[in-house]
């Protein structure tokens, strides 16, 4: 078996030589893009980056034409479904310079989900200068303005053409990128999950493992069905604690403070949660990282001392949410407006992805 | 949204007229194969089975020689795990008849596993007659003999090129076949999780989800690196109860009794667990189908009771455990060869399966 963990120290610690090769498009089908009625995920831009795991190392890397690829019908990610990925987003601002937020963390997390997984870890050099390039061919995709984005998608899938269930021995890195527009419309109504469960204790529930978002499809139909658009869920043991909304953490205001879960291995370490967590301070907002138990929560309802509940992560930076249903009752939110801290923080954010707001942190991460 | 429900209920019920497609191979690769050296899953026969779902309803189902198909980067499967399968064998008698075992029920799970991931059920006269024409056109990749047989692999997977995180409106469903000797040699020693868990309640732990095999591969490296070439996983709030081994259900025998826990949505309802449960009873041997804390396992093989453990599944049909790791102690099983239940039932199970033996419950299939 492959020792992953040998070969990617031995990876990392090399002296790095830049050997990307970069193929151009011909033509660009950005003329053909109506960026004023575009839908989420479904265009993408000129150019790709793939870098495929064969022999135990990692090959060459390729920034090429988006295209369609070829994959044997026994490649494992159909079968054993070994596939990790990130979200990630670029901003321009109105000097036309091109930013990323905090893309470390993603990178490091799409390792940490990779190992998870039994996947090879990617090499940090590959991913930011295959990242960097692919963003300077692409920067024309990328329209300034808050609200405008260019959504990336780096992923890695198995494809070798074996059927056995084990780890695969031949893997494809890739980022394919997506111009977007806010991905949430206004506010959204959840349930609270009762009987269905995102992860267990012991599992991949920490991991962006492709794995976990179908296992929650199915409920999700379920809640969309009864009038809802996401479900939070809940331990599996119980389903008495509040633990994630599948592709957003989740906040809950109390009175003045903001509560939120503690990140396990069953939920996942959002870089919008921590960033979060870290402009709340900032800003002289209480913000507790605990256990949050679903009684809490409907008993601050029933009194009035819960004033906000929002969904936090890459594609919405913040969602609202209106209401929730548990036990068949449902608890609307007061209307806060102007006054709420998510819309304090989704701005405060969005105007430091955007360079309109100073960086304490460096979080941005100018492409040059 | 698409509701596959009410698709499949108009599918299903219209009358069915054969349009199946078939194109053959110009020349078969039958002659290259080496069947006395045969590794697991990587050597397929000439020809493919392939039906896609678009704008809401199944397409011309077709066969085709077995080839490489063109996906986009952008697929859903390759970002958000829509992907199911089964595991089957064809087994050819010694006057060339060629059999099935107990093929409605993996067609019937099929099309549990989709529906809990949110994808849409397979018509099962499309199944049925693929299965049959795909088998007739390959029969000679099937070689008689005990132990010989032909592994087949339905799946189905989520093929639009969208990466929004919601389920797919196209989808692939395909049957590929693999030459198989026996899938696993000898006896298998085993390590019972204590940290890791492969399911939640209320999650897809019964279903033959891809995203469920990926989870395990990371903790069976550890066992493996242990000297373990599988683990038992036990129940992911307590792991105190033992549940199955990821790709096989699990038997242990106390004295002269078989006990295997109950299938729930964490465990999968294997089809040779259960016709293992059935020939138990055949041959009056006591099946209990009850929790199993690993505290009674320990205790039985202390006090010298635990005579057996076997895994069961359609790869290796049973799988002799030898002895097993809990909380840092080894304990081996004791050697009682001709006289243990796996071999009598293995032996039970392989006849029936190559039309040896009197098959009373009807379990053969007999493609005609």
């Amino acid at each position: 078996m492959t020792n992953f963990a040998e070969l990617n120290t031995k990876k990392m610690s090399s002296t790095y030589t830049s050997n990307l090769r970069i193929e151009k498009a011909a033509t660009s089908k950005l003329k053909d893009v109506n960026f004023e009625n575009i839908a989420f995920g479904k265009t993408f831009t000129d150019h790709m980056f793939m870098c495929d795991f064969v022999n135990g190392e990692w090959q060459q890397p390729q920034i090429m034409p988006y295209q369609p690829m070829t994959m044997q019908p026994s490649a494992r990610v159909f079968h054993y479904g070994q596939a990790v990925f990130e979200g990630m987003k670029a901003y321009k601002d109105d000097d036309g310079k091109v930013f990323l937020f905090r893309p470390e963390e993603n990178f490091k997390r799409i390792n940490k989900s990779s190992a998870r997984l039994a996947m090879p870890e990617f090499p940090k050099d590959y991913f930011f200068e295959g990242l960097t390039t692919l963003l300077n061919l692409d920067k024309d995709w990328i329209k300034p303005g808050v609200g405008n984005s260019l959504y990336i998608r780096p992923f890695a899938i198995a494809i070798d053409p074996a059927i056995a269930a084990a780890p695969g021995e031949s893997y494809r890195f890739m980022i394919i990128c997506a111009p977007a527009k806010a991905y949430y419309k206004g506010t959204v109504k959840v349930l609270i999950a009762e009987q269905f469960s995102r992860s267990a204790n012991g599992g991949v529930g920490y991991a962006k493992a492709a794995g976990n978002y179908a296992a929650q499809f199915y409920p999700t139909n379920l809640a969309q069905q009864k009038g809802y658009q996401q479900v939070i869920w809940t331990d599996a043991d119980t389903h008495t604690f509040l633990e994630e909304a599948g592709t957003m953490n989740v906040f809950f205001r109390i009175n003045d403070t903001l509560i939120t879960a503690p990140t396990s291995d069953r939920i996942l370490d959002g870089v919008t949660r921590k960033s979060l967590i870290q402009l709340a301070e900032d800003n002289n907002i209480k913000c507790e990282v605990r256990p949050i138990k679903v009684n809490e929560i409907v008993e601050a309802s029933k009194n009035g001392s819960l004033k906000e509940i929002f969904g936090a992560g890459t594609a919405a930076v913040i969602s609202p949410i209106e209401g929730f249903e548990y036990q068949d009752t449902y608890y609307e939110l007061p209307e806060i407006g102007a006054h709420s801290y998510s819309s304090m923080l989704k701005e405060r954010m969005l105007n430091i992805q955007h360079n309109l707001a100073e960086d304490k942190h460096h979080w941005r991460y100018e492409i040059k």
